[in-house]
């Protein structure tokens, strides 16, 4: 497969990094053709505005998601984003490698969604879920926290990690037709010891070995909804 | 009221500006003070890295938690951070004014609450949820979107609104103690009518007029849990 991991961490020593590494030794030794957006040793503006299309459909009056429509279908991304979504385009995979900020990916990722998951290219109209337009594809986080795993679940304190990332897994990945394959998660990672990252890593490399049988997630196919998406 | 507007919007004609105007006009009729950060006016820095502080408590490895605690002591944030870190310590209110990507904050305004948000003024510790730093103070979203009432829901396509917003109303506002008022949201903006969009406004008025009354949204509190945050 071709795999593509976005990866961003302000710190080049730290485990999410090495949680990198594993993945591209792991999967060249699977046999995979591994890419890699490092968002912070790119510098990756991500911050979503005008200056993003080199030509406009509507230069008085910025529609962030018609734009793309207007850009996809004039060449007009900038380079910066249509070389990311090319990236998206020839992987087979693509990792979303982070820590967990706020119970969600840090801004600069965040960023990186905002301008590369473009209207016209990855949804619109009716083409999301089940038939948006990364179908075929699959997609999966990879992230490091400080809370433990006990802290999260229907009862604990944060609430279902399901819940938590909802946005992400759900409104953004299989919102534009991934599959979205079970997160690896490596909690309470600043305070654990260096033998249990370790283990971590030999835990992050068999859920790698297992990317061809571990089950998707379950989320909505549009079959099950009515023309205005209500529930049938 | 001390009331502290954080808008994110790159469109200054855009209905979300309009709905920024709406509040900064009707709270300040009701005798509250009013302060903006209009973050995309303000060209903010969304990307967390070690050049926001001044001085390092580790400067050959950088966690980023770690580092905003020691910069705290050592009145070490950069500027930019600091500025809004005072507006949020002055204001009674905070709400965050912004259009809905991906299911979440535009990158920008995550970005102000990765910097902003420093560990050891707004959590630290045992200092979360119902003890977190900003405990007395509320917190509430405004925010716009193109989807429809009806595509929320527990049946719905898009699933529930509450969980999608558990990162940012619970996994940060409320785990900073902050009490939520309930949001006021601004459904299928793209594709409205003017009179529509007038009537919504309306409904943003009266939302802001019952601001002393508005039920605050219920989450956890730490007593409900015991020490190593099992609950009791």
């Amino acid at each position: 497969m071709n795999i593509l991991i976005v990866h961003a961490h302000p710190e080049p020593q730290s485990f999410t990094h090495t949680l990198k590494n594993t993945a591209v030794e792991e999967l060249q030794r699977l046999g995979h053709q591994v890419e890699i957006s490092d968002l912070y040793e790119m510098e990756f503006n991500p911050v979503a505005s005008r200056e993003d299309f080199t030509a406009h459909g509507n230069s008085d009056y910025l529609n962030y998601a018609l734009e793309q429509r207007h850009a996809c279908k004039n060449h007009a991304l900038t380079q910066d984003i249509q070389t990311e979504v090319e990236k998206v385009q020839k992987a087979d995979l693509v990792i979303l490698n982070f820590p967990m900020y706020w119970m969600s990916v840090p801004a600069i990722l965040k960023g990186w969604i905002d301008r590369v998951f473009v209207s016209g290219i990855f949804y619109g109209g009716k083409r999301f879920y089940n038939h948006g337009g990364m179908l075929g594809k699959k997609a999966m986080l990879c992230f490091t926290l400080g809370g433990r795993d006990h802290m999260f679940g229907d009862r604990a304190i944060h609430g279902s990690m399901d819940h938590i990332l909802t946005p992400v897994q759900r409104g953004t990945l299989a919102y534009v037709g991934f599959e979205v394959l079970p997160p690896f998660i490596a909690y309470h990672v600043p305070y654990i010891s260096e033998d249990a990252r370790k283990q971590m890593i030999v835990g992050y490399q068999q859920h790698l070995q297992q990317l061809e049988q571990l089950e998707p997630l379950v989320f909505p196919e549009l079959e099950q909804f009515d023309d205005r998406l209500y529930p049938r």
